[in-house]
């Protein structure tokens, strides 16, 4: 008789976004005329920069050709690819991080969701809260947690709150943990942090031998010259840290699929039997066993973006959606929100301060402006009455929404 | 203190591939004058099909247009490619698949990898010996087997011989298995099983509660008319079978990457507590959390091979590749080899009768010969003495690997 994996069971209805989803589609439908302004996914909105698109033909007419057709790649990405990604994200950041430390994948849901696995049972998961809610679902549904309790929490997890009220910054968990996730620029804050606040963590995790799972897929919207890009920036890191990256915000990926995370060489965990054993080769195990490698002509595409043409385009991106985050800060500001985030990533993190809990923010916004957005709450009990907005939209949109926001009563 | 996953220990050295990857470097390390060939990973060598191409190149025009812009995409896939898969590989040939019990993905090593995650832990997995080794390996890192015997046999896991001794037919194992990977037409041994066997296995499916992991990634290359394309074609199979197919093989994806699976709506597992609980459900949670879709283009040039043009095309890649394996197969006869397979799928599987080990053989040939082909061994145990010889290579090369095969003296 075959059995499920009853720990499905313990999440909670629906993964929030396609929650977001249902309502929208109902109110859609009831309201067929109605112009709504998606604010809610961080979906990029902007075409692919014209030098990714040239890579990206040129890697299709590659495989339409005997002599150039490529099957199965190296799985852990091609040379190209990793070399350009090594020497424009690290090298020449003076991080010290080889070709032969980074993985290609199709994604950082995949590789944030996947790492776990080379990680025993038994290790203590800490997270901040609010955050991306995969690294928790991830954790319940690979059977690392209880319960959800009465506050929402999982029980077995390590919750590290970050609200206004400590400045987002997460306090060093009293409990050991083996494992932290972290997530800087922070999706959904929009919060960051500086090298004094990251070494306080790195410090901790080699004192304890923990690993740090840091998810920088955000890091390209760093405006800020004392925020670090990688957590490598911090002296020591590469014993206790893999840092995950990815595309899909960085050059607009997200229907494109291309990501990397990079594993230390010299990084290990401990075996039951206490020795240490390096991550890098179980992870490759994992990566040849399970995985084929991301698309050719993606990798290829992907290459583009560190081109001399490529960096510029991409940064004229960047601009816009930034421009994008000032507009809605202001405009928050004006409304009465508090407002947090959006000056080192595309997320304004937003209180409106009337009592309002984030879903019924939420479906006032809908109702009354036909504007989606992503309710706090969905992120993590302690996101409870904030909001996300995206700057992921059309500057059109960002200003139209704007101004119904500012007709709203609340 | 973080912990590994100690699982991953108990894995032997290499996988397969890699391994021979090694030794083959190695000796062209040693010998670069040498003219390897090779017929080792079963990895196609055409181009992409013409029509594959064309729609390949608009989906990136799509992504360099914002009216046409695709950022994330449904994660169970875009319709027009469900829709087109459930016509074209299923309704046509009067199998009742619904496009909504379809899930798109970038490979079947990834799904047939982590469809174990939505099982329990203590299901008993049944599979053939030999197989496609990613069964046995995913099973052995997920911590649902023993370690390994002196045999080669992963302790907790049953292993169903497929030898010319029963024929390439594996017995019902006398354990109760719960969830049973069936292979057909089979990798490595190229062997097929017809109706009656499928309803062997879907009717002790039906009374024991089993599921059946379906692996059909070589359907395409079926001639024969009385086998089976799909499981679901036998009765009852919807309410026992996920099944797995690939564009890999079936359109040259390898480099492109593109797969799918179907779990009918119907299929249930159980729960701890006694209950029938659907499994579409489960996947759809896994995949929405852990995966994001398909990239756009590669969705849109996978729909492709469904259109009339890209039908006909890729019937000629096929037809080419078999062509290949007929001339392998009496050639391998001519040198005494014991020969199977090769008929309804691109492998041919082969016992040289000479009481040689399989790596014996796969020195011998690379030494003598420089042909690349695949020891039986690595599949499993029962592999011992076979050899795997893949029909994806140019004809040129397998006349001349044929040609040099021909002068070894044994």
């Amino acid at each position: 008789m075959a059995q499920i994996n009853d720990n499905y069971l313990k999440l909670q209805a629906g993964y929030l976004f396609p929650e977001i989803g249902r309502r929208v589609r109902e109110f859609q439908n009831n309201h067929p005329q109605a112009n709504i302004i998606r604010m809610g996914i961080g979906d990029v909105t902007l075409p692919l920069a014209p030098s990714v698109i040239k890579a990206f033909h040129e890697g299709v007419d590659e495989m339409s050709r005997k002599e150039t057709f490529k099957g199965y790649g190296p799985e852990q990405g091609y040379e190209f690819l990793r070399d350009a990604i090594a020497l424009s994200e690290y090298k020449n950041r003076g991080i010290n991080i080889n070709a032969d430390e980074i993985f290609i994948s199709d994604g950082s849901k995949c590789d944030t969701g996947n790492i776990l696995e080379i990680f025993g049972q038994g290790n203590k998961i800490a997270l901040q809260d609010p955050v991306y809610p995969v690294y928790a679902d991830s954790s319940v549904m690979a059977g690392r947690t209880g319960k959800i309790n009465a506050n929402g929490y999982f029980e077995g997890l390590i919750y590290m709150p970050c609200t206004a009220e400590n400045g987002f910054i997460p306090q060093i968990p009293k409990e050991k943990a083996d494992i932290i996730f972290l997530c800087y620029p922070n999706n959904p804050t929009g919060t960051t942090a500086n090298k004094q606040e990251l070494k306080r963590w790195v410090d901790y995790a080699r004192s304890n031998k923990s690993i740090i799972l840091f998810d920088a897929a955000y890091e390209a919207y760093i405006s800020e010259k004392n925020i670090p890009h990688s957590i490598y920036e911090i002296e020591g890191a590469r014993d206790v840290a893999i840092e995950f990256r990815s595309l899909s915000k960085t050059a607009g990926f997200t229907g494109t699929r291309c990501a990397y995370l990079i594993i230390p060489n010299n990084l290990t965990g401990l075996s039951a039997d206490g020795k240490d054993v390096a991550l890098h080769p179980l992870w490759l195990r994992r990566h040849t066993t399970k995985f084929n490698g991301v698309s050719y002509p993606v990798q290829k595409a992907a290459a583009a973006i560190y081109t001399p043409e490529g960096k510029k385009e991409v940064r004229v991106m960047i601009d816009y959606y930034m421009a994008n985050a000032k507009i809605i800060r202001e405009s928050l500001v004006k409304s009465g929100f508090a407002v947090f985030g959006g000056i080192n990533a595309p997320y304004v993190w937003a209180n409106s301060g009337r009592r309002l809990s984030s879903w019924e923010l939420f479906d006032k916004l809908l109702n009354e402006a036909n504007i989606v957005g992503t309710p706090g709450s969905g992120f993590g009990p302690s996101g409870e009455g904030y909001f996300r907005f995206s700057a992921f939209a059309t500057r059109e949109n960002v200003l139209e929404a704007m101004d119904r926001l500012a007709r709203i009563e609340f």
